[in-house]
């Protein structure tokens, strides 16, 4: 009781906080900015000394070494995300833009973009999260209740200290970024009743988190991240292209959700392609989980199971399944995607449409590697996320994503 | 178990035929469109007898009056669907719409308005709902499952067989629009758990049938309508427009959304224009409920407590309210209200600005009634619902928030 009754008056005093954030301009917005990345570089050592503490911790703990690297900091660490928070700033602020329109009537409407208001962000021990989600919910005049992983939480305290300074120092009030010190799974879904004053939660880390936020939440959720991606080769496929395509995919960062975790190959070219592919990852240790009709045409693959196909490995392993053609291929696809990305390499036109037509997934991809799906390579700066969902926004989610919009109306006593 | 595996198999055949629908062009669909528009013209008499059965049930079951009102159907309402229905027909489709663009990379990126896929609408017993609502899937290339209430059931299956041989005589799929015969709650409830072939599931109809879908789908949910809409008149108001706006936002349709529920004065001029709203609002017969300071300003009042100030009527009930200025005003109504529409009448640039920048609502209204809040009036067209929510859609939705994006990228063999 003592517990929810302490992160409601957390969440009160956001929901405050809120409304000041929302009205104020792009200047003093992209000033806090600027002060916080001012703020890391020049309070590292601090900022390092707290990590080390959640560092000790952690080994004490006996959490896993990729884990505890992922909640490392040091100096260049904080540079890198002070530099984002620079880049950042030359974003364009979405807020406050739109259409305005007069209807017969005579009353005139502007339909303009503002602040979701309340956004919050559960996350995992990655403190670089902290500022990165902070500062995007800043940019786009939305207050912020973060709630981060357990084992970062001296190196959070360390961090929103630093940012509530730097709102302040900026005219805005400190209160706009608010963190749940509690790092209990209670904590979380306490958070997660708090419709009151949250209007919007962002779950940022792995699908079990992500699901487990989805299902509990009684705020909306914005879902990113689960990306079960496809290769198809098809028939008239360039091999080298196909190759090379499906070694970029699977292999440049198998850990992100945008690599792909099956290749699909047409029957008529799985003898040529196959073992060319197989040789070309051998250096990189791929393991191969392949159908019956594929598994003679890879050295040493395991057989699939069923549950190969539907399984995010974020691994050096691939499923491989052979198919009659372009329709078995959309078919198995549409299947078991996560309707993130998926990529047909081909010559045929017919093929590449269909592919793009019927395959229901956010991104779909012609003679292209799936790992372009990605904010900054589709060019909409920084990203939030990348969306599953078809409600509100789908794919790469730039800073609009974190918005929504508002109709102003104005009249001169119209009534209908 | 039976009655889960028989929605299960007719939404599966919906899901099946939704991509046939999805890549249908705009003339077939507009073409499936007006051959619904003749058939309903051309088969009233099957309609209305129909029709006859289940208001023969209804009155048998002792339902309300106003609820048969609704429910029954002759020669002029049907024509009135099928109008609808070739007014629709005129509007843009919004599918296969957006923009394109090239990237360093090389990767060509086109972002596309695509279908939802298939669309679950939950309604009560108006069979207007059942055309309108398929009828704005089948424009915007979604297909539709239908769940409408018991008492209209026999009008539904005569309305649906029609619109299956309109969708087959146009070329398309008839499956892609689908009625649950089942009219029980199970029914329902076991709609809501189709995640693996309904997208969106959108409740049509009164705040507790939204309330409840929203509660227990699994489905992503589109909420329409809840409407406690808010007007203050502020110090300066132009008094003559402040009781035109009054009534018309009262009483021109008290028992829609977009109608005002709290009437809020500045305590400068509660004395005036209080006396007048009541004598003008006299010959509607409105029930006011007032808190301690407006009492006494509005002959016959009832007292309001602190429930009537978050109660939607849809009735000539009114609660009123005095506050101290604009920002009080503000302060009721970011608690009170549900986030759909509120207005202010004042002749102060300033409180006009504060006013529309802190309500936190879909519709902010300056000097107009809150009655224009409406896809038609707005310029929009055909209207799925008002949205209160803030993600996906926010206000009067279009054929657009029936839409999802999705990105097709064409290369040349890049890689990252």
């Amino acid at each position: 009781m003592e517990l929810f009754e302490e992160i409601r008056a957390l969440c009160a005093g956001v929901a405050k906080a809120a409304p000041s954030l929302a009205e104020a301009g792009t200047k003093e917005k992209n000033t806090a900015l600027l002060n916080i990345a001012e703020a890391l570089v020049a309070n590292s050592d601090k900022i390092i000394e707290a990590n080390k503490a959640d560092l000790a911790s952690a080994e004490k703990n006996g959490v896993a070494p990729h884990m505890i690297d992922r909640l490392a900091l040091d100096e260049k660490r904080i540079k890198g995300i002070a530099d984002a928070l620079t880049e950042l700033v030359a974003q364009t602020d979405p807020i406050g833009a739109g259409e305005t329109w007069t209807r017969p009537s005579g009353i005139t409407i502007r339909a303009v973009r503002v602040p979701l208001g309340v956004i919050g962000i559960i996350f995992e021990a990655r403190p670089n999260v902290t500022v990165d989600a902070a500062a995007l919910c800043i940019k786009t005049g939305n207050a912020t209740v973060l709630r981060g992983g357990k084992e970062a939480i001296n190196t959070n305290i360390a961090l929103v200290s630093l940012m509530k300074n730097a709102l302040s120092a900026a005219g805005l009030d400190p209160n706009c970024v608010g963190l749940i010190e509690d790092t209990s799974h209670e904590g979380a879904n306490i958070l997660m009743q708090m419709t009151e004053y949250v209007d919007v939660l962002i779950p940022r880390g792995s699908r079990r988190l992500i699901g487990a936020v989805k299902a509990k939440s009684k705020i909306p959720v914005i879902e990113t991240g689960a990306g079960n991606c496809h290769l198809y080769i098809d028939e008239s496929a360039d091999l080298d292209m196909a190759v090379k395509i499906a070694v970029n995919a699977k292999c440049s960062r198998p850990a992100v959700c945008n690599a792909i975790e099956t290749l699909l190959v047409h029957e008529k070219i799985a003898d040529k392609v196959l073992p060319l592919i197989a040789d070309a990852m051998k250096w990189y240790g791929v393991e191969f989980r392949c159908d019956e009709r594929s598994k003679p045409y890879v050295d040493g693959a395991h057989e699939a199971e069923e549950e190969d196909f539907s399984t995010e490995y974020d691994d050096y392993i691939l499923a491989v399944g052979v198919v009659s053609g372009v329709d078995e291929a959309i078919e198995h696809i549409n299947k078991y995607s996560t309707k993130h990305s998926e990529a047909i390499v081909t010559r045929s036109y017919e093929n590449a449409k269909k592919f793009q037509s019927r395959i229901d997934s956010a991104a779909v991809y012609v003679n292209a590697s799936t790992r372009f799906t990605d904010g900054g390579e589709f060019g909409f700066g920084a990203e939030i996320g990348i969306s599953t969902q078809k409600l509100h926004a789908r794919g790469p989610m730039g800073l609009r994503a974190l918005t929504t919009e508002k109709y102003l109306i104005d009249g001169n006593g119209e009534i209908r």
